[in-house]
């Protein structure tokens, strides 16, 4: 990697670090005043926003494109700025609006950075935790400055799964896979965040990570952590138009990837 | 209520507050330094306790028995000491091993105090996030001592329903379950934490808590908090032995029992 690759990554791995915490902290006295927020609903009454996600997504949009005017940027509320320089940030300013919402603390801001369509930068803040969860190809993964690295001896058997779904999954679809998971040997948990979900998988405290359809808003920085805690995900495809559609999600420690991929046919 | 029962109730939830709020943090002192703890496994992999446990029930234990020594004692690790007050302490001294082991903040300690069977007093401590939930028959239900107060108008399908399960029931029988939640318009979370689920019941932050089979350690100090918080709970059988088994736990707001009834079978 040239100084000049270098240079412009670590640019962005730091500006991502800092739009992440303002956004979070500016979340966070919505989240204090959570009462006054309208929500609104989107796709079906389980699939809800408000106007937190929209000025945070809005605050860091503006900061990103004061600094980087180049780059593209795709975020969950207001869609796709095309780019020329060959980045572009991929934003969900509050992952879990539900839980958020509902006055869970289970919600993060989430900010990846692409480069030629790799994530090279995953951001991951949850400001009820104060948790900042930080990675950038080839840089390795920390959680509060504290480097991450997956344990080998971890299974599906001996840890939990962290999973996801929203409603293009069908019901009997969520029940078959979380019943293969359970007849494997493994359990579940479901908090609400898929992003926050990804990130507890590169700090270890999840094995892996799996959504049967999700948006690259919601995983892309998870994916960078992972992978740089040592962990494996499915490729998202960034290519075009592709990259506002959904897909299959899945992220895992080495010890439970050949039976994850199993459970989720890859 | 006479005044003679109420000091007796009284002194009671003092007592509770006190010992959660104590045995919490001493758990957490161990949560800081998990990785010296050595994980043992009970019923399967899954069903993990580690040193941490023992000591938070000893330590209530004696506290309890030094102020009260005529009251009953059941607790998740050392079982049922019998007493002859008509008080008997129920406590898990932490509940969410597997959350708590892993790393995960989703863990609590539980103490609920039973008169005459019926759970009177109910405290339920979450030290990483540093919130107390207390409650006590006929007093209501507080949250860091705020009032909680559940809102009728929140529904299966306009909110979200915690979920758990352990391997008491089978994969096939979880996946119906949550695919019946789903189906009816609902969502779901698990956290690992049942105890501290249902006091999420009780702050509106879950609309409702299913779990097929539950011990009494687990539940009664949620109930007592989701019955004050102007809530619904399915009676636990607390008679003779039965106290130590296991059943079926379902604690919801008013809009959402009917389809959670339905959903459970009850």
């Amino acid at each position: 990697m040239s100084d000049t690759v270098d240079d412009a990554l670590l640019s962005r791995l730091i500006a991502a670090e800092k739009v992440a915490r303002a956004g979070g902290e500016k979340a966070l006295a919505y989240f204090h005043q959570r009462d006054t927020l309208v929500v609104e609903t989107k796709y079906d009454l389980q699939d809800v926003v408000s106007r937190a996600d929209r000025e945070v997504e809005q605050m860091i949009d503006q900061q990103i494109r004061a600094q980087f005017p180049d780059d593209g940027f795709l975020g969950e509320e207001y869609g796709l700025q095309a780019g020329s320089s060959g980045y572009t940030w991929v934003v969900d300013p509050i992952d879990g609006t539900s839980p958020f919402l509902n006055g869970m603390p289970n919600w993060c801001v989430s900010v990846a950075v692409l480069h030629d369509g790799v994530p090279v930068v995953g951001v991951i803040y949850a400001p009820t935790y104060q948790e900042c969860y930080v990675a950038a190809l080839g840089h390795g993964a920390t959680l509060n400055g504290r480097r991450l690295q997956l344990d080998a001896t971890r299974t599906l058997q001996n840890h939990v799964t962290g999973f996801g779904a929203n409603s293009h999954v069908s019901p009997d679809e969520v029940g078959r896979i979380l019943a293969s998971i359970l007849a494997a040997g493994g359990n579940f948990i479901r908090i609400g965040s898929g992003a926050l979900m990804l990130a507890w998988v590169a700090a270890g405290r999840v094995v892996g990570y799996y959504e049967p359809y999700m948006h690259a808003w919601d995983c892309l920085a998870g994916y960078c952590l992972v992978k740089e805690a040592g962990g494996w995900y499915h490729p998202f495809n960034t290519e075009g138009e592709r990259l506002l559609k959904g897909a299959q999600v899945l992220a895992v420690a080495p010890g439970a990837e050949a039976d994850l991929k199993r459970i989720a046919g890859l």
